[in-house]
């Protein structure tokens, strides 16, 4: 099978221009197939702030109301998704921008209210892989922004690590899927004051052992939850490091295995 | 020839709700192959404002600085966009929100200063028609927001209308197009105090005459300059009215003729 590889990057990248010119630039260099899936960062907060928006979040995660729907949907997928768009085609990578919404690519419910009203998020429920097909077949890079819908009209804020995820798992039956999780850190730390303490290969075992010992930082679990969860439904290889990880094999990085 | 029929939407229609929804419905029941592009309205200036951006405009037209870009970029690829798309699938008709830097699709050039400075404002060199075929064939509605790209990683404001209108000419050497300009008005007026005095029939030359007795308003000239460049470049059809024409033949709209 072809390989494809499904590249996620973070918020601070993208809130770091220099930072992200790099890594389009070196994005529109790699050879093959590719999907880039973005978050949002912290233009977000920031638009929210200076439109009187309050931001409400629980356990550190935003609660997103009519009001902070539609700053997301301005800010991920105008403003972020359309300026990668256009920095990747001045680089002569062609690629598209989507939602979940276009092409009903990636349809999600909204998340049911338990003691928490996360608001207007979703949760995947299917990938449509067709027409993301037909676009890699056209020699086109799909960009994800970190929005879906319901079918109903509904459009609804969903974790871009979820949706790197979900299309892996999607496209692992048509391609040797390959699923790059990119942040500043160059990968899972066994210490998390120390940089360099990247653990080169973590298996499901060494996690569980990390996560007992208070090891794995907060913001890491759903991102391991999301890379082994890929790595249980047959997507090829699944690692977790700094963006320069997907041109230069020479630089250290976490690989997860089963 | 295949029949496919361009839609363009302006901004008083986005801006009611109810016109709105009423016109998606209109849209996902309309047979055969089409393409929605649709303005702004004052979404982004009533954005700008809220985000304490100033608004220039020179003969009632916007001036796009830096900020005003970001603002119609959020505005127009994200919230106007991905809502319109998100409702087009709730009524079953599978559509895909684009600009001109999606997929390379539509590029243009910044408007060079002269006596003005537009800003970041397009106009438009070249249409790529190979991959707006594929989505059609693959009975997608592609929707287009009014924004354009240097390939060289600008973004650019461009006027929607215009856009309609050269995608409607670089597609008519693949299908029999037909052109719809639908705004809140019946048509073109041969009285602006009279909503009912609608030119059904306007040809080159009665466009002229009108044009030197005044009786053609300002905000018009560029839309029938539009609608003659499409005439002029072999788009078979070419209708200025209501929405309601798109479903309703018997409702009452301005055809341009050569």
């Amino acid at each position: 099978m072809e390989t494809l590889k499904i590249i996620k990057i973070g918020g601070k990248i993208i809130n770091d221009t220099v930072a992200l010119q790099q890594f389009i630039e070196d994005l529109s260099k790699l050879k093959g197939l590719k999907i880039l899936v973005h978050g949002g960062g912290n233009l977000a907060s920031e638009t929210s702030k200076q439109l009187g928006i309050k931001i409400e979040k629980v356990d550190g995660r935003r609660l997103t109301d009519q009001k902070t729907l539609d700053v997301v949907t301005m800010v991920y997928a105008g403003k972020l998704n359309k300026t990668i768009v256009a920095a990747l085609q001045a680089k002569g990578c062609n690629s598209l921008g989507l939602t979940g919404a276009d092409g009903n690519l990636i349809q999600s419910y909204k998340r049911p209210v338990t003691s928490i009203d996360y608001g207007f998020v979703g949760d995947i429920i299917q990938v449509n892989t067709s027409l993301i097909e037909i676009l890699l077949k056209e020699e086109i890079v799909p960009v994800f922004c970190a929005l879906t819908h319901d079918k109903q009209g509904q459009l609804l804020n969903t974790n871009a690590d979820t949706i790197a995820s979900e299309l892996a798992v999607a496209l692992a039956s048509s391609f040797s899927v390959e699923l790059y999780y990119c942040f500043e850190k160059k990968g899972v730390l066994s210490d998390m004051t120390n940089d360099n303490s990247v653990i080169e290969t973590l298996d499901l075992e060494a996690y569980h052992t990390l996560f007992q010992q208070g090891k794995i930082a907060d913001g890491m679990l759903p991102k391991l939850d999301n890379c082994f969860n890929a790595l249980n439904n047959k997507v090829f290889k699944v690692c977790i490091g700094n963006p320069k990880m997907i041109v230069d094999s020479n630089s250290i990085y976490t690989t997860l295995q089963l």
